[in-house]
């Protein structure tokens, strides 16, 4: 059964692109963990974390080296290879039947939904990043008044697009995940637009940076972001969070799900999928979640690659509340095409893991292991966003 | 030892009725988890879930079907042998020397303490649930400035009744745990009352129902919750709190029993015990309060069954670092009479597995490892209550 | 490989003095764990705890009694060698390279660093608590205006004696952990000094005892923690913080290591090491913290000799994120020389069973275990402190 399990298919629901150039070693270690940055002569080798051991494991074969290979001799094949081919490689080996792209953080150029899909084998949709789409309407200049009706056509217009499955919120970076139940009245989100508007456009003000340039507009207002995720649930589209572990311009305590917990009752009764992302060290509560509300899916990505070896406890603690039909998978792969790889091998081997030794004990059947396996790995993806 | 582990008698220390209605898959599923209503389609089935695998694997023999029968099949059974049998069988199952039944929780008629005592075999004692109490003072037309003396003389009268042992706040449910740990003063609560008062007799108000009925009267504030416990404390009652894990209508942010620092500080020099049930996903931490606080006691209860087989990572946890005999057992079983049994056997397997496999390395002898298994099983449950 | 691992000789990086007296069972049980006293006959014995059956397991044959020795027996060992002789038994068994002794909790006399490191067969070091020095500041009738000026000079006295390697904080067991990014001004720690003096020296007021006597000054302000860790830190002094477990003083809730989170991103340019002491509950954010600020380091002391046979769950939970360059051991060892001893055999058996499973399983090489092992055990250490 090991086998099966460590061989199903997988849609990879939140994932990014990678870039095209070539990387060094401190670029490869500044994508290696959510440090942001190698940690230097005081901290030591971001390589001596689980997931640098994970990548040199899972990932070294790929590009044709041994199990472990040093570091210095992983990069100097990435380099051999060059950043094409190894993105190529990684994709192809992540076994994968679709993924879906949050198109919305490109402080570079990444590779886009068609191009992944095409090295992976495999169908491409799109997530539309709604701070970022807000961000768009407001430095287009449209002004308080109509920023509304703009970013509910503009959503609209994008969830019509092909391809377009879903929507994402980055509340959790933002103003934090303490977002109220009720939806926010024209007035307040016409105020909060205005917020927004000259925050932008503060010339030496607030808005400016250090040269005096005016700074992009950037959402971090909880009226907005609640605005967004209603307009992204009147048009029908899923709604992703990002929850709890990511990098430390964030402040970890604001993206605990369980902030969500009044939005989340307030979306019940609409029937709009909520698909919380990564939720460590909060999977527990988010596992909470998926069980308690009908509406309420969860995933264990990013933090699945960055635990490497204890993947499988993460996935063992949100599988303890969470249904097995509101499990997904994702790698969250950003920057480094190796996590499509390694998210997929570790999720794959820590689910079987538990299913698995489950029933050898007895707990359920092979039958039903293998059943609800393919629902974690594809089942309640093609469900939720309707692939 | 397994074996000796595994066929411990039990004390369970906070349990519910169950109904005499026969129940159809939906009905059964909305009491499976704390979902309390089927996902539907897009959620998936409440069985694909760990408790719901713990049903098929240790209920389905009680009902003379294989383990691990289909949920089809063991519905199907049920119905074929009535909910009296069914009742019967899963409650004699259990193998319990006592049970303390919280009746204060009753949205349709339940099996009453004596019923589930004759049916289980066992000593049946009941909890006061403090809240209810007051809200029917409140209903009685008591006024504001009798309903502390009211209250009191209610409780004493209870607290006087054979096989009371105990009372439960639900204040997790309702304000919240953050209780102050000052006794609230006489002023305090009569204003409190008021308020209660007021809105229970607002008509068309607030206190109202849709239908302009009155809305009977619910406790949901810091100074009464936090009174009815100082209450309970002076008649010598120990004192259950709800904590944690349980359905959506609480936030479970404001179940943590960190909260209850303060309270629990003031209570410890009066000796009340008090019992913070379930807990998860914060028996770390009550396992702390537990180990700091000579009077406070911790269970797993809800927590065990809907776990499944991750219970046994559940107890290892809160006897990190909860003292042994400061770990009571419970099922928290409400609605479904499969939860007496099964709780109880999860909860055994669980710490028999951490005992026998401690004993195996070493980490302690055999003879303790049973000693304190009997302890968690009943002797503290006996120490506390009294029994 | 188990062996070399549990073999390891470590850098014990923060710990305490331990009394010269004798102990009685009541007495040892109040060190035992962080209850303070005795749980009575409602809770029972300490005894009866992970951190009770390991000091069973692990001390029991350095004073030449067999595993397991029954309390009565253990105790009446213990007082028939005397206090001398069984701190120096506990300390020589500890195995360490070098500690780092807090010498700012005194409530009785205490061996002092150079007579721990002479049992030890140690080099003995220096940790400056940093509220004893400021409240020695304010005991010593320094006005207000002075108060700055006279605690840098204090504490840069201190920074240069021989032996003195850091500072440490105990902002969680009085204002919380949540203290600001910013440095204070000089108008806001004068204020905050008047603050402290004035609470001091109030005569019958709020900073007198019963008696009516002065109570001594207590540092126990948002703006003077504040200030003290920028004093440290301007002085190049890595800097210890009290975070998560402890005695029930604490309010748990503060202690939480995120609410660490400003702070440490203004710290972080500076490059002044960040000690993360303790962690439990909070252990998986403290690894979270690590991983993403370059200056963060993390250790599982007072916890890991308190979870006993669950320690190596705990360190397995550090080591999710932490990377293994910003991990360390210390006992936090007080009161009992036990713990020396006791937290130095978990620590090393804890890390062995995660790094020789994950090389049994293939997750990295022995070679990279044994020297990742190597980093945690001392390397790290000494490289933080400059030992």
């Amino acid at each position: 059964m090991l086998h099966e399990l460590e061989s199903l298919r997988l849609i990879d629901h939140h994932c990014h692109g990678v870039p095209r150039r070539a990387l060094d070693r401190d670029a490869f270690e500044g994508l290696l963990t959510e440090a942001g940055a190698p940690h230097g002569t005081l901290g030591g080798s971001l390589f001596d974390t689980q997931t640098g051991f994970a990548v040199r494991r899972w990932c070294a074969p790929v590009l044709d080296l041994e199990p472990h290979a040093e570091p210095a001799d992983y990069l100097a094949r990435r380099t051999e290879l060059g950043p094409d081919e190894v993105n190529r490689r990684f994709l192809a080996a992540a076994g994968l039947d679709a993924l879906c792209v949050d198109t919305g953080h490109t402080p570079e150029p990444l590779l886009d939904p068609a191009e992944l899909g095409r090295l992976a084998g495999a169908d491409a949709y799109e997530i539309v990043r709604l701070e970022r789409l807000a961000e768009d309407v407001a430095a287009a200049g449209t002004g308080a008044a109509a920023f509304a009706g703009e970013v509910r056509a503009r959503l609209a217009d994008r969830a019509r697009a092909p391809g377009v499955v879903g929507a994402k919120s980055i509340a959790a970076y933002r103003a934090g995940l303490e977002l109220a139940g009720e939806r926010p009245t024209g007035a307040e989100v016409e105020a909060a637009a205005g917020r927004l508007l000259r925050g932008a456009g503060a010339g030496a003000g607030a808005g400016a940076d250090a040269q005096g340039r005016d700074a992009p507009p950037r959402v971090a207002d909880e009226v907005l972001h609640r605005f967004l995720v209603w307009t992204a649930a009147d048009l029908g589209l899923p709604v992703q969070f990002h929850v709890g572990y990511g990098d430390a311009d964030a402040d970890l305590r604001r993206g605990d799900p369980l902030l969500l917990t009044d939005l989340l009752r307030a979306l019940a009764p609409t029937g709009t999928p909520v698909l919380l992302l990564h939720n460590y060290p909060f999977h527990r509560h988010a596992g909470y979640l998926a069980q308690v509300f009908p509406n309420v899916f969860v995933d264990a990505g990013l933090a699945t690659h960055n635990l490497g070896h204890r993947a499988p406890a993460l996935i063992a603690e949100l599988l303890e509340l969470a249904p097995f039909g509101k499990v997904l998978y994702s790698s969250d792969a950003y920057g480094l095409a190796e996590f499509y790889h390694l998210g997929a091998v570790l999720f794959r081997r820590g689910l079987a893991r538990l299913l698995a030794s489950g029933a050898e004990q007895g707990a359920w059947t092979r039958r039903d292991a293998l059943r609800v396996a393919g629902l974690a790995a594809s089942g309640n993806a093609r469900r939720v966003y309707r692939l």
